[in-house]
């Protein structure tokens, strides 16, 4: 992959002060790419204008909600690239406010894609989308091809918003591309409270001296991928002339129980972690094991994680000792 | 099963007064039933009210939209079965105004399905879904576990107005169960314009002495179901314990092309067909051959359809001679 090919271009994040959002935004604005940054700054998500502090006076950056279908309109027409990365992503917080996640992860698209087809029909986008859609795997590792069963409105909602893409393109020659991502962790992801990816609020009791808590035995097993890896395949995706309509897993070779991505992270930060019993809330959701399949995106377009979890987590926890005052 | 088990008790049936709505309820009332209609009457959509002519003075009528949360919620409260049939089914419809359709299909399910969880968390809930959300077969025929790649807007929402209706078994215990529908006819269909099934549309024209338009080739292999086989389906679900969370296609043994059917209904009625080009906007949509497996709903809950094409297609067509003026 080529970054340079960004340099000079128009490129859109939405969630761009979001963590994926960010990370990928300072690598391309460190390529020469004009960027503008779309984001809702709603507190109990994920963006943060701090995230942003390394390229802060080379970002265009426009708060708004991807819900609102007039300012998309504007924002979408001219750019190069789009992606978008806007969404809610907490479980829990779907099942207690479903309707609000609908409005993000469903509704929103569709205007976004309509202002694609509308105002800006040769834009290059590339959609997050979440092995969430999977539900409980029937087999692991689990393929693009697995059955589609959410076991959580999130699941859901982001299943529609990804189908929108496909069909967006299918129907209206909109070249959009679907990476399913699974577990990301890195520098700039949220960790004040349990609300996204459990690793931020281990990183933040990790840090604050407090034990991280593993719900049931930990012996439940998950995949994760560091942000550079998540960054690598949202851009070499983009400059793939052979991924319209398609989507892909990310995914890692290793598989870590819960126990012993705690017991790493003991390892690298002095800490402690306990076993507790599941909220029932969290349990009635929850899709045991997970580890994806990423031969796809390897096979197609050459993608491969290359930073093992200990690396990345040793990067993650550096920064977080550096910068934790930004993040509670 | 035994129709008996709904005398006496409450139901209530959204999209009431269309077409499989309306046979539903006048089977219901007249087995004592108390049953309750929603239908919101919009004109483009399938409610009539000459469809209930036969029990008009025994049903509850209900004019309201079920994107009306508040409504629904007292609408739902106390009633034993609920017969969750209310949608925008016209696929060309669905790619034209989006929004529309996703606030039928997916946004008032959710408000549905969260008005049974906080007003009446007993009830007995089915929920009329589509193969619409099967997309273009990769093989026939197509069983539950077929992928899901619907090819319009209208098969997107469908499927995430279907998910939420397992999940919602699944995390909260509502008793609902999900009928995938295919092509359903008979008397009190749409047949106005070509928004609903093309069968509704070959009527009119073949009762108004114009030629049935065939789009393409004829070759094309669709399923059918009579409406009176649909109604069995959708009671027999509803009285089966078993089928609490499930899925099940309906469908027929017969599979006809586009050409046969038609040939069928000239042999019933004098009329004629043309062959004419697929205009893109249903092309670009357009899922190809298509049959159902109903093995699942037949070994499960005894289901099978009674009713040859011939002969549903010959009490439709009677039904449409006497009554044509109301429909037109």
């Amino acid at each position: 992959m080529n970054i340079s090919t960004f340099n000079n271009k128009k490129v859109l994040i939405t969630g761009g002060l979001g963590f994926i959002g960010s990370n990928l935004a300072i690598q391309l604005i460190e390529a020469g790419a004009k960027v503008t940054l779309v984001d809702s700054l709603i507190p109990t998500y994920g963006g943060n204008l701090f995230n942003i502090e390394p390229v802060k006076y080379r970002a265009r950056i426009n708060i708004s909600d991807v819900r609102d279908p007039h300012a998309m309109k504007h924002l979408v027409a001219g750019q190069d690239y789009l992606f978008n990365l806007a969404g809610q992503t907490s479980h829990l917080d779907s099942m207690e406010a479903p309707e609000t996640d609908l409005n993000i992860n469903v509704l929103a698209q569709l205007h976004i894609l309509e202002a694609c087809r509308h105002h800006n029909p040769d834009v290059r986008l590339v959609f997050a989308s979440t092995r969430q859609i999977y539900g409980k795997p029937l087999q692991i590792p689990v393929d693009e091809s697995h059955p589609l069963n959410p076991v959580d409105v999130n699941g859901i909602n982001k299943l529609a918003g990804e189908q929108y893409h496909r069909l967006y393109y299918d129907v209206y020659g909109i070249r959009s591309s679907i990476l399913r991502l699974t577990n990301t962790y890195g520098p700039r992801m949220r960790i004040k409270d349990a609300r996204q990816t459990f690793l931020g609020i281990w990183i933040r009791r990790l840090l604050e001296g407090l034990p991280m808590q593993i719900f049931g035995d930990g012996n439940q097993v998950r995949d994760y991928n560091y942000v550079e890896d998540v960054v690598d395949a949202l851009l070499i995706t983009a400059l793939s002339d052979n991924s319209y309509g398609q989507v892909y897993n990310l995914g890692s070779e290793e598989d870590l129980s819960l126990s012993k991505t705690a017991q790493i992270m003991t390892e690298i930060h002095d800490g402690s972690f306990e076993y507790v019993p599941f909220p029932s809330s969290r349990k009635s959701i929850d899709i045991g094991d997970y580890q994806g399949s990423f031969e796809k995106i390897k096979s197609q377009l050459g993608w491969l994680p290359r930073t093992s979890f200990r690396d990345g987590m040793r990067e993650t926890i550096a920064y977080y000792k550096q910068y934790l005052e930004k993040y509670l």
